[in-house]
């Protein structure tokens, strides 16, 4: 039993979020001198740890890095997405935290950890994937590193410009009265997963269009780089791209900025590809899937309507930001609460 | 029979240098259009794959984008290393790579795939000891990402800066006639591994100091930050640091350059610690055992008697680039060639 007691903590005891809290903590310590100053090369740190990337003020407009990682059975399954998808969305997830900062991807480098049974073939296939989305959404690969790992995992950290140093987009500048929007459908990529795992049998309810969508809404997420700049030069406050679920993010958003948020169920954007194929759990997916990568943004309302004219993506305000200790409300047609995960949306090392 | 000619080849069956090879050439194929032109914010790509890091120019001076990877039982044991020196040396590797580029460390972000059972306080010593290395060799950590992992690996992504677009230190300009040089000793990295996986009556011969030498040189290395800068300012041609081992790492330099190395074993520096403890190894720890971190360059003579004058740590001049196809030979007191690895020095994947 002491044995038990003195066993010191280990990361599947504590959540995600904890997790980074104590890591933050630690790194922002060591930052004080620094962050917030132009050093003498003209370069001032004013985003660490917490946000979609850090960001700083170069000579010429903001300059952000950000990481992202896909594990393979933790991230992907290779079967299921294919090589040339995994390229695309393993960059992809970068590009949209590049997005989120309202900024346009540069150069990105790519760590490989490959197991020596992997198809070589398949790993160019993967590149291709990435240049795709490349010659799609900007950018360049400019190196990386390839080790050894008896699990197969791809690591990219990407480096993205804005032209100008005004609006960048964080996640700590929401304020009560602002609406809370989003940037397309909601939900989908979870559906697309959950249909990836179903039997043919189950797969068999769903038209070939039904299923095309849903798979490519988890598979090649498109990266909101445009959108976000816009969003970003017309009012936006604040931002964050949806990959852990909407209300994970809105929830973090809300930490960072000290407010609560209300979103209205009825209000959250969900296509009938996704309702028709999970006519019981699309609300589920929608406000807690994940992998949407999607712009969670506040604003306000005349703010979000001038956007709506200039972005070619639907937008769809959901709710609003109100003040009150970090939190997030999900209200249904009737104003009743909609009970969410209790875990607080973090995903557990458990 | 059949299955296994259409098998297609797999990661285990082609050298690390190959499968490089392959993903460098998807890559360059599609950075035609970019490489070497400015873009509308004044970013010129001037070294994409294939280097130490990727370069480019910005509106007041050359930047770096590098990353490295460190995965556990591939590249480091937790019980031989120990939580700070892991954060170090983990970092420490790719300031080696900004230091190979004559810039000097920035930014960096951090990745960390996590298993479930590694103890929260070794995970905040790991930054500790990333913070220490930050603090005597500059730059700082401004975010990263944790993801759930069957293997535990860290992987680092920094961004580096050069003050001025004079004198990038790269691997394809060295000429024939010009002196082969490293910084510091060679060879106690691999001594200081070796020693980690000794019994302890094997251990028993080593007196403390020398375990203490040959231990730190592994888990601790120093990146010249301070002396690539020094190098590139004073006449250095070309540059690589020396991970992979000091032939192999010359040989690439060669293979960039399109020159052949000679090196004299007599002129290796290779220091009292590592030759008392490994009498009959020590000189091919020095030539292949890699993760020295010291730099090896070229440059013409006067050059490098004027960089011995200015940088603190020892410079050797251990033999001369000259004409030919891509080789690399070392020669003893007689003259007479040493056979180094006939693998070339590539680590394979097998």
């Amino acid at each position: 039993m002491l044995a038990r007691i003195i066993q010191p903590m280990q990361v599947n005891e504590i959540s995600e979020f904890d997790l980074i809290e104590k890591f933050s903590y630690v790194i922002q310590c060591s930052q004080a001198q620094i962050l917030g100053k132009k050093d003498e090369l003209g370069f001032k740190l004013k985003i660490s740890v917490g946000d979609d990337a850090a960001m700083w003020e170069a000579p010429k407009g903001n300059r952000v890095l950000t990481t992202d990682t896909m594990v393979e059975k933790v991230h992907f399954e290779l079967p299921q997405i294919g090589w040339k998808n995994l390229g695309w969305k393993a960059l992809a997830v970068n590009l949209s935290d590049v997005a989120a900062m309202a900024c346009k991807p540069l150069y990105s480098v790519v760590t490989l950890g490959l197991r020596g049974n992997l198809p070589v073939d398949g790993l160019i296939e993967m590149y291709e994937g990435m240049i795709e989305l490349c010659t799609k959404y900007g950018g360049t690969i400019v190196g990386g590193n390839i080790v050894r790992s008896p699990v197969f995992f791809v690591s990219i950290a990407v480096v993205g410009t804005s032209s100008s140093l005004n609006h960048p987009l964080n996640r700590h500048s929401a304020k009560p009265g602002e609406k809370i929007a989003v940037t397309g459908n909601i939900g989908c990529s979870a559906g697309g997963l959950r249909i990836t795992q179903e039997t043919p049998q189950e797969k068999s309810r769903l038209d070939k269009d039904t299923f095309d969508h849903l798979y490519s809404a988890h598979n090649t997420p498109i990266p909101r780089i445009i959108e976000g700049i816009t969003l970003s030069e017309n009012g936006a406050t604040s931002a964050i791209d949806i990959s852990d679920g909407l209300t994970d993010d809105l929830m973090k958003l809300c930490i960072s900025s000290g407010v609560s948020g209300n979103i209205y169920s009825n209000q959250i954007p969900v296509d009938d590809f996704l309702k028709s194929a999970f006519p019981d759990s699309w609300l589920h997916f929608a406000l807690s899937g994940g992998e949407d990568y999607e712009l969670l943004f506040t604003g306000p309302t005349e703010a979000i309507e001038k956007m709506e004219q200039l972005i070619d993506v639907p937008i769809s305000v959901i709710g609003e930001i109100v003040e009150g200790i970090p939190n997030v409300t999900v209200l249904d047609s009737n104003s009743k609460s909609i009970p969410i995960d209790t875990k607080g949306g973090w995903d557990h090392f458990k």
